[in-house]
């Protein structure tokens, strides 16, 4: 495994996307800003899907035209489609996020397509991108499990992976455990036979602690050689089909937790703490991440 | 590794011990009496504590005395000295927990005596046993972290184990993670180093998932050659320093993962989330665990 481990930040597009609260323009561009400081890697600045299906995110573009750009951190935006992928040539994004999910009827859910469709659009994503200098990050939404269907076949999942990496020739690619349902051993298992199909294709493991598993999740993808993990500050991302589930695992629990056990990741902990803390202010409400409650482990506590 | 685990719930003691909400000694009589039919190893009923330390559990002597037992359940009481070890022993109690902080500045916190003082009134407990079928836990508390000391030293660590089974001749060992300090490689580090040392000496894990690690140090304990988990239904016990964090690890949540993982507890995970539904009824307010919230992974959703 290489030392360095990627820590991704997803708090304002898969973080948000569903919370009710008006959070302003000013506010995430803020954040973003902050979050630049920190350390990570990439970050999912936002979205250009449709402002009826997701109206959150609907200034997508003025977010990313007044965010300060850190050359070390990489700037991606979720895209579904060409006209988004259009938009976000224009926004100057360095990277696209193109998803599907495994699952037939989780696509067909989720983004009113067949796969077949889906992969179809792709394509057209790629040829728009393919004389610029944009990245394109392919996700496989629903890779540990479907909530219609429950176990997603193997076969199929590699088999989409391989259309992704040889047909579509995407830039890396992300796991996705859409809805909470992925397990260590499952991740383990299914990490080793992707990184040994493609060792060469950058991965990233992206998954929620909907059933309390997702710390448990990263150790066992990390025991497979994954070293990029999508995350959101504060474990927001709460999914609709589990109401007070957590959502994404938390940024800076994860953080906390791979640099207590000795690990690289880059991250400025204390800046991701404080950046979290603010957090209950923009959205209203309390959120899942534990170490900005209960403090890290090397918070001593005086005696009485 | 043993095929089967072993799980041990401790909501009825760690798990209220803190909760101020008044839970009738029916109500904790009835939890017991159903958790004793969900495949559960041991149940610590309640403590044999002073009533001005620990008020919710001052009914210990008329829980014991009204609750059914199954023959394949331990039923547990924790016990801090010699007054509470006959009290114990009229209750007909199967195991006393005795229990220590490793760290000294703990222990004069917790139970206002140094080490030394613990281990004398130890003694003195195992003289009142020894005449009687009743077996003796010896919980190591804050084996992996100290809240006023931080680390604690290997070294002390396992002299004090090496005292609890060669000199007081207790039958099994807890190491508590007693504020959510423990990471997954200190786990397994310090747990395969006491299965060396005693090979036949079952011994227990104890987490708080106070930061989120406590499913991921299970595994790591499981790594180790563990096979016996602590866990509080619903994740009640949390640490009075860390106001809203989360307490034990979560018996159904620790169960579930399990099961996704093919592993044998012999425990009845729906029985388990069907009484946890029961406990914000029960301390008037909500509860850690997730997988109540969220459901199991096998809980699939039906297509719009």
């Amino acid at each position: 495994m290489e030392n360095k481990l990627h820590i991704q930040e997803v708090v304002t597009r898969d973080g948000i996307q569903i919370e009710s609260a008006c959070i302003t323009t000013e506010e995430k561009v803020n954040l973003i800003n902050e979050l630049s400081k920190t350390g990570v890697s990439k970050i999912e600045v936002s979205s250009f899907v449709s402002p009826k299906a997701v109206p959150q995110l609907k200034d997508a573009a003025e977010v990313f035209k007044n965010i300060d750009r850190n050359e070390a951190v990489t700037y991606v935006a979720l895209v579904p489609n060409k006209q988004g992928a259009i938009r976000a040539v224009e926004a100057d994004v360095d990277e696209i996020n193109l998803v599907m999910s495994v699952s037939e009827s989780h696509n067909m859910q989720n983004v009113r397509k067949t796969t077949e469709q889906s992969l179809q659009e792709f394509k057209k994503v790629m040829d728009i991108v393919k004389s610029t200098d944009i990245k394109v990050n392919g996700s496989l939404a629903t890779s540990f499990g479907c909530p219609f269907e429950g176990e997603i076949s193997e076969k199929r999942l590699f088999h989409f992976l391989r259309i992704y990496v040889e047909e579509l020739g995407m830039d890396n690619v992300t796991f996705a455990d859409t809805t909470g349902m992925a397990h260590p051993k499952q991740v383990q298992r299914l990490m080793k036979q992707a990184v040994n199909m493609y060792p060469d294709v950058p991965m990233t493991l992206h998954f929620h602690n909907t059933r309390g598993m997702g710390l448990a999740n990263v150790l066992a993808g990390m025991d497979a050689g994954i070293v990029r993990y999508d995350a959101s500050l504060g474990g927001l991302g709460g999914c609709p089909f589990a109401p007070g589930a957590t959502g994404n695992i938390c940024t800076e629990d994860l953080v906390h937790m791979l640099h207590a056990m000795g690990y690289d990741t880059g991250v400025d902990l204390d800046k991701l703490i404080a950046l979290s803390e603010q957090l209950p202010g923009l959205i209203d409400k309390d959120v899942p991440g534990q170490v900005v409650k209960a403090g890290k482990i090397t918070d001593l506590h005086k005696l009485d």
